[in-house]
């Protein structure tokens, strides 16, 4: 048996799994990462609890996903919001405690290749994955490997633009993908609705607990049939699907896979976002293109990493 | 000395060249390909000019771009709007004719292949080209090869959605790329701008000419000073800025080339795009995309397809 191990840093914690060959995770453990670590020591934590993990068994590579824009080719972190990092030399700092190479990558990137080593049909090429989380993030495979583009910035589907004249997104501009499909701008539009006194069945909860409207919640609602609820769905899945179709329409991918939080919405998203795709896109590239929703799996962005 | 043979098929005529190994065109020759004609014909035709051409020279690959949904493994033309031909095995048809490997992809993907290959700088290795037409196409250069896709449909930059109830689009759907940036639409909106009043230097043209009105003219009417024609450029190089904006997000690009007879207008739709693509795009992407307008080079295409 040969083993693998990732590291999935974010600005919480790092995530560190042991993965068999199979993609199955052994041993894992966590180190935490908040109040923007000193990187020296993070590496440091993160390299004793890799060597406790293995527990003297040999490995040929360590893989790092890290939350944050990733300078692949040197190994070193330019920024990352989240862990408070600038130009962090990450890969140099973890190659000195370990004998064998360390890969350091974008965790988007990580998890959409643990994503296609995992759950992707063998005979794809190219997939997009798209995760639908807090923010929406995504990364791409192209002609079967991870394609990182030229400074590795690759992927960020979650920032194109749908309406420049939309919602503020965090990241300065307006109407980003992010702000129709990721879960943050999903509950602030449902709360701002309701509070304009849009009919639904939400409107109750909205009045005596307004923090417990999650997308879990609005998904749970709109299966019950609210219909305002379903709309929203409709609306995410739409706005999805238009994105979705001008990727199909440049890069032309066998499988788009979606995932993260959003994404469990599952049908109420996909039956909407298929609709517009279809309309959108030339015939032959949508006939060959697979639209699907990821199996749960919280430890893909460590298990992505394993597999770098 | 060693040349290369390329043909360029679109729905008036083949253009059919011997290229030596600086990409630069030796000798060259028409075949007439209007009124839909019968692919054996065709075929036969071109093959003959090719050795025609040849004089007994030894090639080792003849490359053909077609305008049209090309099965590019299998050399097949899927379908062709402009030449009216439905899945044509071309690549075996011409193959019977040569010694040699005969290679057929679509036209805009030989275009790009070939500004690849003559105008860009040797160390960029993933590059979208745009070509801006009648209509608006693309071509993908990732990681230094041509970047096909799934189905060989890759890089139909041209219909992005811009706006889903944008302009009416020759595709059935409104609001694609092609209907702010391609040659006819812009046309047809200037017309429509004049026909309802608009104030511009265009005006007197219009009343006696309105055939004379072309995106050159109205780069000329720019240059003079014309503010009407300098909001239409700058319109098209918003939108072209957004879209490229998309495109650098998820692809990550060092290299962008803009080319046809829209791209010539250069200033008046660069600077509005630059302007738009760096409001939009993050810092490190940004930073590393050069965008460019393409010296201009009538033979492109069938450089690109002896190239391919």
């Amino acid at each position: 048996m040969s083993y693998r191990l990732g590291i999935d840093l974010g600005g919480t914690t790092a995530k560190i799994a042991l993965v068999d060959e199979k993609g199955r995770v052994v041993k894992s453990a966590t180190v935490p990462s908040h109040g923007f670590p000193v990187p020296q020591v993070l590496a440091r934590q993160c390299a004793e609890t890799c060597h406790r993990l293995l527990d003297g068994k040999k490995i040929k590579r360590v893989g790092v996903g890290v939350a944050g824009d990733i300078d692949f080719d040197r190994g070193v972190v330019r920024v990352s919001p989240n862990l408070g990092w600038k130009n962090v030399p990450l890969k140099k700092m973890l190659q000195a405690s370990f004998r064998c190479d360390v890969i350091v990558d974008n965790d988007a990137n990580a998890a959409a290749w643990g994503l296609y080593k995992t759950q992707v049909p063998k005979s794809v090429k190219n997939m997009i994955a798209v995760t639908l989380g807090t923010g929406v993030g995504g990364g791409l495979v192209l002609n079967g490997e991870l394609y990182r583009g030229g400074t590795g910035s690759a992927g960020e589907v979650g920032h194109m633009t749908m309406d420049e004249n939309g919602r503020l997104c965090n990241c300065g501009n307006r109407g980003c993908l992010e702000t129709y499909a990721g879960a943050i701008h999903l509950v602030r539009r449902v709360k701002e609705d309701l509070a304009q006194g849009q009919r639904s069945s939400l409107q109750k909860i909205y009045k005596t607990a307004p923090e417990t409207i999650t997308p879990l919640l609005l998904s749970q609602e709109a299966r019950k049939g609210d219909s305002y609820a379903r709309k929203v769905w409709a609306d995410v899945g739409h706005v999805l699907g238009l994105a979705l179709g001008n990727l199909v329409y440049v890069f032309n991918p066998e499988f788009i896979i979606l995932t993260g939080g959003i994404a469990q919405a599952k049908g109420l998203i996909l039956t909407p976002l298929l609709k517009t795709l279809r309309k959108r896109t030339f015939k032959t590239p949508i006939r060959h293109v697979n639209v699907h929703v990821a199996d749960e799996a919280p430890n893909m962005g460590v298990i992505g990493a394993s597999l770098l």
